[in-house]
Order: C-alpha cells, then structure tokens, then sequence
C-alpha cells in the first residue's frame, strides 16, 4: 500500500513538552496525494482491517483475550462521529463496541471517574471505540474548573496506572486526538447552521466553548504530555481534511491490528472425523 | 426500486396453523433477478437505508421516543451473522445496538427469560439487532426439554404481553426467522469443516442438533403461531440463497423504516441568531 500514512509519519507524541500550535491542523503528512487518492487508500486499506478484526474475533471467541480499544478525541466538529463511520464502518460491526460518553449521569458521578469507562471497555477479540473517554475528566474538568487542582493531578496518574493495567491484560490501546483548528471550526458549524439535516447536532454551547479555545489546548497539551506512555502513546492527526483524517484514523487501527497479527484459531475437534459423522448421517427430515 | 421484495412478497405470518415445510427454503419471492442483480439492489437499497436510520437516531438525540427492534432467528448457519453484516453494516454503526445471545448465565438464569432481553433493549433512536433472542425460551427449550409445559405456556402468553408493551411505547419490532433447509446447513457446515478460517465457526454439537431438526421444526411453527401479532408479526425469509436472504431483510428494515417516516429535527435554537454570534465573534486564537 505504497503512499499512505503510515504510523510513523504520525505524530506519536514524544515524551516532554507538547506544543500543538506547532503541528499544522491542515497538513498530509505522509501522503502525497489529494481527496480522491486518499479516499481510495482507505477503501483498499478496508478489506485488510476487516480480515484482521474478524480474526481478533475469533481469536477471543476461541479463549483469546487480546481486543483493542480505540480512543478518540478532539473539540467539537473535529469529527469524531464521521471518522467512526468511515473507519470503524469498514469491519463487520458485530465484533464492534461503541461507547459515547456524555456529561456524566448522577450514577455515574457517584463513582470514580474511571468506573463507568471500566463498564464500557470491549470484551475479549472486540474492537471498542471510545467517543470521548476518561479524557474528558482532564480536559472539560480542568477548563470549567469541575475538579480541583489536586483531583486534575490525580486523575493523570490514575489514567496511567489504568491504561498500563489494560496493556498489560491484553488491550491494544490507539489513542487519537483529532486536531483542527478554530477556523476550521467556525466552517463546520456555520455549516451545521446552513443544513437543517444538521440542526440536530448544532449545539448553542458550541460557540460560548469557542472563547475557551486556548484553554482547551492547553489542557489537551497537558494531557499528552502527562499520559503519552510507551505501553499507550497518543497520536495527533491533523483533522482539517476529512479524507486525511479517516486515512490516517484507519491507518493507525490497521498497524494496531497486524501488530497483533491474530492467526485463525485451531480446530478443538477432529476435523476428519466430524466430516465422516455428518456424511454418513441419516437423511434429516 | 423496481424487482425488489416488498414486505407483501415475504411470508407475513399469518394467523392460523403454520407449515413450515410448505415454505420453498431456495425461493426469491418478488425477485425475478438472480444473485448479481440481488447484490446490486442491496447496495442501492442501502443509501436511503442509511438516510433513515440517521434521521431517526437524530429524533432519538431530539427527544424522540421511536426505535426499530430486529430480531434473528433460525437454525444454525441459517446467517444471522452473515445478514447482519451485510444488512445493518450499511447503515452507521453508531446507530447500532447489536445483542448476540448465547446460553443465559448463571445470574441471568435466576432472573425471569425476558430479564436479560430488557437489559439489551435499544434506546431512542437506535436500531437494535438481537441475534437469537427471547425466542430460544420456547424453542431449544421445548426441544431440549429445558422448561416444563405449564412453563413454556406462560412464556408465549409473557411474549406477546412483553411486545406490546414494547411496540406501544415507541419500539417498531421486525422479527425474521431465516428458513434454511437441512440439505443446506449440511453443506455449510462442511464448507465450515473445509475451510480453516471457519472452524472458529465450527462446534461438534451442531451435527447432533441435527437429529432435532424435526422438533426444531415444530418448535418454531408453535412459536410463529403464538407470537406473530398484528403488532408484532413473523417474517419468514427464504434464506438458503444468502444474496436473497440480505435483500429481503434490508427490504423489511426499510419499510420498518419507511413506515416511521422520521423527520430531521427542527432547531430548537434562532439560526439567525446563531449565525451572527458565530460571524461576528472575536477572532478565536
């Protein structure tokens, strides 16, 4: 699959300080080639994600317990929900499991905050998808101040003794956070508001978040810096372009995949003899 | 749409004593074409199929009460799966909620049989897929003896009371039994025995099963007498051609669909306003 993006032309995020207004929210990096050759490059790459996740599938349906827990996250309109459905969309969505977490229930908020992301996370051979994660509580938490300096703390060592207990019983973990810039946000709702079949996703809250904007960054950049681990690293993907988004999105799923490069699993029984039995047996009515 | 199965061209269960095997498992009813043909009229089905399901997750995020309930039955390798990949895998998956039921737990086991169903049904707006369902209550368990008489009595009455409810309060319930002849399950289990990627699929118990295939028979003519309702009708869907079998379940969740008619929500917000406050704002750094 010469000249797609592949994992290492992505910005893996390095240990030290994170400066994202340094990273161009519009760029390519790793493909040299325009919208249709990228949509393309992801309808190729598709058939060997699928082949890959049906794998896994029956890897853990056979006693495997490996699965894979991709985690997306980004500002409103940076495409969340579209990349989901042109990546996740590729496999067959019975090995699926999508989570979108919203503002969290009075239940919820009773526990951890990590509890309900314990609820949510794929079983053994899936491949879960996290719509907004346990990121929100170091990142809307600490602009609107919902947790105190000391919890924000916290909370960033508790993700990485949790992500480090996933890794080590059995999840592949893909974290993304999808990267646009302002102006880019400004054309999608302005677009939303132009489209009634978009009126739906419109939010007025939208706009007051955007007088937050250097806020956000900055709690992002401090969360990549203080959660990038080796066993869990984050990526930045440049989200301006679409099609880069969702090439580089399936691209990075797909090298989680071969990393794990799950094989058919063996037959538990014996094949010749089960042949024999059904052959041989009586005509069924 | 011209040459595709309509919902009057598929078995609506009608009332009255059931013969399954006076039901052609290799017929195309409402379809003269053959399988490319079939394929074809999937995929072009599939646009307004994902059209629709959008606009009704849309009213489910809108306050919206309406959602859609598919439920799979049949025999072994009678392609739930394979339907359910090839059907509801055209429509995004984040609108999905797929449930595949395997033997109940312990813990679901000392709860009532529609305990476990409650618990997976779908929200608002979502499109819900059960993949066997409450209906192995009355089916492996008449066969298998797994329930007394007086048992599985009350189970048909519990089922049409618990549907009703269901479909009284916003749920549109699309029940398919797919309809594979014993010849034919004995041909895909061997392709599953002579294929190594399929033997995941494969389990010994599947052939002794087949001794049952005239209980089974009988189980779900029973079954389709007592529960198919004018609320809650069975569709009996030829399945032994898998392209025809994907067709005409598309075709009944499209008219489920096309029935509820849902409408993109209006802004609940002044667009105007919006627009001018997203227009005139501060530069956003």
């Amino acid at each position: 699959m010469a000249g797609t993006p592949t994992t290492g032309d992505l910005l893996r995020v390095p240990a030290g300080v994170v400066d994202l207004s340094a990273v161009a929210t519009d760029a390519t990096p790793g493909f040299g080639h325009g919208k249709s050759a990228g949509r393309a490059a992801l309808a190729e790459l598709g058939e060997e994600l699928a082949d890959l996740q049906e794998r896994l599938f029956a890897e853990g349906r056979s006693g495997g317990s490996r699965r894979v827990l991709l985690v997306l996250q980004g500002m409103d309109t940076s495409g969340k929900g579209g990349t989901l459905r042109r990546t996740v969309g590729l496999v067959d969505p019975q090995g699926v499991r999508i989570t979108s977490f919203k503002a969290p229930t009075e239940e919820e908020r009773a526990h951890d905050f990590l509890w309900r992301i314990e609820r949510a996370l794929p079983g053994a051979g899936y491949l879960g998808v996290f719509d907004r994660s346990h990121y929100e509580d170091v990142l809307i938490a600490r602009v609107r101040g919902l947790a105190p300096a000391e919890e924000l703390e916290r909370r960033y060592d508790a993700i990485i003794d949790f992500e480090r207990r996933l890794v080590e019983s059995g999840t592949t973990l893909v974290k993304v956070m999808l990267h646009i810039s302002a102006d880019e946000q400004k054309e999608r709702l302005l677009a939303r508001l132009d489209d009634p079949a978009k009126h739906w996703k419109f939010n007025p809250g939208d706009i007051d978040e955007r007088a937050h904007w250097p806020a956000y960054r900055e709690a992002y950049e401090i969360a990549l810096e203080r959660t990038s681990t080796e066993a869990a690293p984050w990526y930045v993907v440049p989200a301006d372009r679409k099609w880069y988004r969702d090439l580089a999105v399936g691209r990075l799923l797909l090298e989680a995949l071969r990393g794990l490069d799950p094989q058919w699993p063996a037959a538990d029984f014996d094949v010749t003899h089960e042949r024999a039995r059904l052959t041989g047996e009586e005509p069924v009515a």
